[in-house]
């Protein structure tokens, strides 16, 4: 049983020529979720063979462009593919207008219905419990209202063996928010921003962003298993001084990089 | 002096893993026009080295969501990489509200101006004239009201050398409609639409698109100097037998590839 997350974009606010902006996948048993869907996510999609069907739901964690702005071609996409279930759309309450605001100027509309469902802006929240999945959301700290995502997997024993529920947390764009932890605290990965590195400090603070240091003393106050650290500022070209930063903090610390998948084992208790 | 085309994206509807969505760079004298704007524009831009500063006008030719959804990416990463200078954007009346609408609903507003301009729904017509090019806006036959474009480059006689003026035609996404060629005859570089093969003809009537030999015809009936086809259908993998239909009729073809560079040599009178 699969639970592994792929990386489709790993850019922050501007792609370059190797990293998209943000959208991740989450499988987990052959179900898809797709967090966050910036520009050129459906071509991401097609380049690392993911299967357009096997997405039924899509969670957004704020309303910036970079995180958004696939979701448009993406949905026509479905459509022209021949898609007739529902979608579901996990976002801010202001979504839904931009969806229907955007397909209300076209003349080819979508075949499919959309679902969307607002985040509150209140604690962790368990906004979906499927076969597979419990889905937490919860706020972070960003410029415009943000929340970040728990995925704990669903299990049930085989064989006389009970696996251990793995789990992912999802959490850009915010500040350096040590309470933020109690959202994930021991998760087996967790994917924080780490858009600046320490020497632009200030920076990251101005636009509520975190360094990857940060993003390391986050991993290492939560008790997470593994950390992934992404939505790079563009102006790194070479990403490895922000890993080595997050590394002093947490050394279990990779970074995102377009198209890599990250498995997380299944475990079984004694 | 330069004047070569460089193709961004050379599917249809649907994006692959190899083609994006339209788009193409006409680089006149080091001046840059960007012609259509796919999803994932800005990517290609940054994937063959064009540099976003030199963009300074923008052509749309019609409202299909595949022609146009890179432009609210493009348009927010000119901000941010700190463009002030106006940019032009041609393009039927409808998108103006379309994208002012779309960057109502988000808070970080466009640091510099963008002039509107519409096509109007009448013959060739001469729409910009710069110091490098002329530029001919004329109705193609569509769903939707749709334009094509011609490019006709301004010489000036150098070292007593009189340069023979460069032209190139951007005319998609049409019918086969042999009167356009009245648009373009003999110009040096044709990108003519070839979206099926001939086994797909009545589905391409049907959508109002053209087949490959259809675009063969179209620049031999025009006598242009050479042809570029693109806007492939997903479902060709191997475009190949689209490449060979069209030079059934006209030999001197090529198929458009994202990435592809064609440059039109600069002859002089004798």
């Amino acid at each position: 049983m699969k639970f592994s997350l792929t990386i489709l974009g790993s850019s922050s606010a501007v792609p370059t020529a190797a990293r998209n902006t943000t959208a991740h996948v989450l499988n987990v048993h052959e179900r898809f979720y797709l967090i966050d869907c910036g520009e050129g996510t459906q071509i991401q999609i097609r380049r690392y063979r993911i299967r357009f069907g096997r997405i039924h739901t899509i969670f957004i964690s704020h309303l910036h462009s970079d995180h958004i702005l696939g979701l448009f071609g993406l949905m026509s996409t479905l459509s022209l593919l021949g898609r007739k279930s529902p979608l579901d759309l996990y976002g801010p309450a202001g979504l839904e207008e931009i969806v229907t605001s955007h397909f209300n100027h076209f003349p080819d509309k979508l075949l499919y219905l959309i679902q969307f469902h607002s985040l509150e802006p209140k604690g962790k929240t368990l906004i979906l419990s499927d076969k597979a999945v419990d889905v937490f959301s919860f706020p972070v700290q960003h410029r415009s209202p943000a929340w970040g995502f728990l995925f704990v997997e669903k299990v049930s024993p085989a064989g006389g063996k009970v696996p251990v529920p793995r789990s992912y947390a999802f959490c850009t764009d915010t500040l350096f928010h040590p309470p933020l932890i109690e959202n994930f605290t021991g998760c087996d990965l967790l994917y924080h921003e780490a858009t600046y590195a320490a020497s632009h400090e200030h920076r990251a603070f101005a636009t509520a962003h975190s360094t990857a240091g940060q993003a390391g003393e986050m991993a290492r106050l939560a008790g997470v298993r593994r950390l992934l650290i992404g939505h790079f500022s563009a102006r790194y070209k070479d990403t490895s001084l922000l890993l080595a930063e997050a590394r002093v903090a947490f050394p279990e610390t990779t970074e995102a990089r377009d198209g890599d998948t990250i498995e997380i084992p299944q475990l079984f208790t004694d």
